[in-house]
């Protein structure tokens, strides 16, 4: 007997059967999907299956959750506004068991297909005709219309849903393939989701220093000063360098992780993979020597507020998990590209318009890698030198959003950690500024495009379960005493204080003080330090969202106030934005709210968010596509076994090695 | 016509004449020779000589610096204690041009030698054999010394030179490379360097939790409740694991960078890599695309306090750039265990006693590594991807002292970024604790053995020469702004405040301000950005020296007060905790003192000296072996070019990739 796992994703068969479930409960009507994928099961059911199976005693009789989807759907009825559905199906008991019609001040997330939308929109629309007339394109280049969510909406846009849209020119004798973000237009049409109509075309700014908001020149042969700045190889004006050899990552006998359906197996650890289309790649019941170490493992959620106070700049904000399509903009990653070595790749499934699953290819992938030395000593007595390296597991998967790239990489060491790393890539958003200016607002990194400053906002959502689900964080501080005699006589004491967090809050980072905070189990000493086991969680110590805590940008984005937040787990809370991030006004059911619960989570099952960023002033040598700049989470085993977990690493001499020899003399010859 | 560069390490035969003329300038004197290495060339003789050689008019009667040796030696005479000379050798002119003898309140580093007269005294002393004979070893095991420096000595000890050890316990049935770490004996003997007798054997606390500071227990039997905790693959009771397979880098063509001497060449970077026996490896001269960026970078110190507050173990503070030894602390790098793939070593120059150079094998090693996606985009549009992979070039030596090693990496980037990195690991200090006994001072990482709490404290120095050798370092910060009608209407816009240090101190990082440095040729602008040519140094963003201000552990390291200095470069102020680190008591010559010289930095030649550190609270996890620690400091460009160096990497797939397949069902089968 086989059956999907309670944590797998949907399969293709059982999205199908969610479409026809939902279909069957509304006979007659039109539908419009928009998101459908697996409604995890209550942690309590999926505790009781991991039980047995991680027992041994799971038999075919044994009770496991009824397999549900969540399907998101509009029904579109006649003249009136679209109502939208959010139903969660049993495709067990096949029907629909939860039905919501969601509140109209929420909106629900976007498709590709309303991205269609808009660049239709505004290529038919005669306002926009017009105003591109005015501003005489040079010779062989054509608009190109970028969509963009309506972020941080005014007050007056009430519930309408809108989507907006920043215009670049194209050169079209350069192909498709030429960058046209060096052409930017000020022109940003702002379209109405029901009517699909353009209801105006902001004007935008093109100022700098010293120039006041609303400052601009739209004048014909406003782009003549723009430079073109290409990426694609073939379009670059001196090619690829050609003294760079190639460097190989060779596995003779495979890799040494195994795969079976979505659960990994490497080095003592053990997780399931899966792939849903709101948070990309999520890691369930990760354990290491059988023993559990987390529940679930993801990114939550992301904001990313531009600062040009320019109106309608303001509206750049986006939250690219929750706005919706993240499922549409993850990368098929392709072998040779995005890693090296011996890749697993992972698949996904999307729906059509009709609900109906589309495989996607290569959604996740998964390699080994080296990253130099793990551990080494050498007894200087005896010159034994023993010496390891730090082989690591990633889990990978990139998106695409408009302009930017994100890289997301889950790794895995053989020492029992944790990284979560976020690498920022692809092309900075850019807005025009006129011939010979400079701004403070941005970096102007191409004649004619101002580089606006802006943040990234990144957390990661952690469901620990350390030996066990009930769990405890003690925040760790290590703090400069003063001289005393009885004491600390020479004044090199150091006092290290452990402060437990005993209600649901948001909390900081606060380097300087060397503060960690540790996920521990209280139920479960350590028998050799004595300590509670636990994991490290180091906050990394950037900046939170600078926006003015009264603007929309902040309100929205209320989890960007602090760099970890402890809540209380509840079932289906997994968003630090809140569910509907896409217009919001404000931070609705998001981390904040949770915290604000005030909740016991001394010895609880816990939740941590950890927050982190990137203010990201441009520099034009992140022009025409930026190296990535990158930010990592540390989870560290602190106590929780007896000993360095990598101790048994083999420290065989690696074979593939050469030496290259080089002439030897320092001289300058003449 | 050939000769040494001006900035290359003197050769064996250069090594050898400086000590023939150190030796003719003291006829009949009895030499005992410490150090003897390359004394660099004023900079401004340097500057002309590489304007010459980088404009190809360096001719054979171009003027060159006279290569110069600094030698350091004790004359040695009679009953009176050693004098220590320090004498500049210039071996153009076979003369001596600087000597100094150095006042007895500064102590010469120190040498194996002086370590070896440690252990043979420790061995001869009755006190030692009578105080070890009151604890019982277990059968089998014998006492091992491990000299250390006498760190943050107390006022009454004057200029006496001592050395102290850590004794421990090695079974002797176990072989030579037993780790002797897991029992430790609290007995630390004091050595007289003059007499080379130990003058006394302090008998170490061995409490706990609510005991007082001299709390201890020196009984018979007090090393029986240790255990042993291996690390050499042959005597782990498991052996190693059996599951990690082969994971090789391969360069088919060979390595990207070529090497001419100490000429390093690679993807449009050049640099000299030298070795001294002070810093290490030692980078000069370090362009990108002929344009200069760093005229000296380096290590430049380090120091390691102890937290425990029990006499005598706050006397555990090393130096270990300073305190010396580290020409011979350097690992000889093993191919195929160090690094992964075409590898080129270098040798280095060390002296014996006598002054007679010693060559050093692999002591530094060069290769390229993959780290990642470096920038990556995609046109949703038309789907074509464009990803390169971020190569590095690293430059690694790695020294063991005692217990511990730091691995230390220069990485150089395709972004024309550099990273240095210092990687912690090796065996973690550990001294005798009480059976059953917990502390606030440490870790009980194994049974009998306290790991104390610690800090490393690092200082790189840079000497940037960013197009030029007037340079300017610009704090550049981004603060929130407050919602205003006029200049914030929608309050998401704020401020980036740039702020030029003139004048020479110590300043902090600030992360939650995105504090970043930027060092800037204010004579040459960006001609798009309009802002000064420049490269972005980032602090990292670590807790400075917690002992107490009046502390002899802080007196002796100004330098870890603040996380950046910005001083005006002067000839040979190499060592940010002074010249004489050895049983120091206030930091003398170091930044400290540079800083208070109140130059003016704008727009000279200037220093940077980047402070960062860990604060060490051992977690078990560290035990026997600890796995690395990592720490990073960015330095990148920051409108220095006109668009991203990298964007003509080629965007090759990489043919050595491999597909894995594994069961594609996400079931689970019974």
């Amino acid at each position: 007997m086989a059956f999907p796992h309670p944590l797998s994703a949907l399969s293709s068969r059982e999205t199908n059967l969610a479409r026809d479930i939902v279909k069957e409960a509304h006979p007659g009507s039109i539908l419009y999907f928009r998101q459908s994928y697996l409604f995890e099961p209550p942690k309590e059911e999926v505790l009781k299956f991991l039980e047995l199976e991680h027992s041994g005693n799971l038999h075919t009789t044994s009770p496991r959750p009824d397999r549900c989807a969540q399907v998101f759907y509009d029904i579109i009825g006649g003249d009136q506004q679209a109502q939208y559905y959010e139903s969660v199906v049993d495709l067990t008991q096949r029907t629909i068991v939860e039905q919501e019609v969601i509140s109209p001040e929420h909106q629900s997330s976007l498709t590709m297909q309303e991205f269609d939308t808009v660049v239709k929109a505004v290529q038919e629309s005669e306002l926009f005709k017009e105003k591109l007339g005015k501003i005489k394109l040079p010779t062989g280049f054509e608009p190109v219309i970028e969509p963009w969510p309506y972020g941080a909406p005014d007050i007056q846009d009430g519930n309408t849903r809108y989507f907006q849209a920043l215009i670049f020119a194209r050169d079209t004798r350069k192909g498709p393939d030429t960058n046209f973000y060096s052409h930017p237009i000020p022109l940003i049409p702002v379209m109405d989701a029901r009517t699909k109509k353009i209801v105006r075309i902001e004007e935008a700014a093109t100022g700098g220093k010293g120039d006041s908001l609303t400052a601009k020149t739209h004048a014909p042969g406003l782009l003549d000063h723009c430079k073109s700045a290409e990426y694609v190889p073939e379009l670059l004006p001196g090619g690829t360098r050609q003294d760079l050899k190639p460097l190989m990552v060779v596995q003779p006998n495979g890799p040494s992780f195994s795969v079976e359906g979505n659960l990994v197996q490497w080095q003592k650890w053990r997780m399931r993979v899966t792939f849903n289309p709101r948070e990309g790649a999520v890691l369930h019941d990760i354990r290491y020597d059988g023993r559990p170490i987390m529940y679930r493992l993801s990114i939550s959620d992301m904001t990313v507020p531009y600062a040009d106070p320019r109106p309608p700049y303001h509206r750049k904000q986006a939250f690219d998990f929750g706005d919706g399509g993240l499922g549409n903009a993850v990368n098929n990653l392709t072998l040779g590209c995005d890693c090296l070595g011996v890749i697993k790749y992972f698949n996904g499934v999307l729906i059509d318009s009709d609900g109906t699953a589309e495989d996607t290819k290569n959604v996740i992938c998964l390699h080994e890698q080296d990253n130099g030395i793990n551990w080494k000593h050498t007894d200087w007595r005896t010159g034994r030198a023993v010496v390891t390296r730090r082989r690591e597991l990633v889990i990978q998967f990139i998106i695409t959003l408009a302009n930017y790239e994100y890289i997301f990489n889950y790794k895995f060491d053989q020492s029992a950690g944790i990284v979560v790393e976020a690498r920022a890539t692809g092309i900075v958003s850019v807005v025009n500024i006129d011939p010979g200016k400079t701004s403070d607002w941005g970096n102007v990194v191409s004649p004619g495009a101002l580089a606006q400053n802006h943040q990234h906002v990144f957390c990661v959502r952690m469901d620990p379960a350390v030996d066990g689900n009930e769990n405890t964080v003690v925040q760790e501080e290590s703090l400069p005493l003063r001289m005393d005699r009885r004491t600390n006589p020479n004044g090199n004491l150091y006092e290290v204080r452990k402060t437990q967090i005993t209600t649901s809050q948001g909390v900081d980072a606060a380097p300087f003080n060397n503060r960690v905070f540790k996920v521990q189990n209280l139920n479960k000493l350590n028998p050799i330090t004595g300590n509670p086991v636990g994991y490290k969680v180091t906050p990394p110590p950037t900046q939170l969202l600078l926006a003015d805590p009264n603007s929309v940008q902040a309100k929205r984005a209320l989890f960007a106030k602090h760099h970890l937040w402890v809540t209380r787990y509840k079932d289906h809370e997994l968003y630090a934005g809140g569910r509907y991030t896409l217009q919001s006004k404000i931070e609705v059911g998001g981390v904040s709210d949770a915290a604000d619960r005030n909740e016991d989570v001394l010895n609880q099952d816990i939740v941590l968010w950890s927050v982190f960023g990137l203010t990201h002033n441009p520099r034009i040598e992140d022009w025409p596509v930026m190296p990535v700049e990158m930010l990592q989470l540390h989870i560290t085993p602190s106590d929780f076994f007896t000993g360095n977990p990598s101790i048994d690493v083999p420290s065989d001499k690696d074979i593939g090695s050469r030496l290259t020899s080089g002439c030897c003399r320092d001289e300058v010859k003449l």
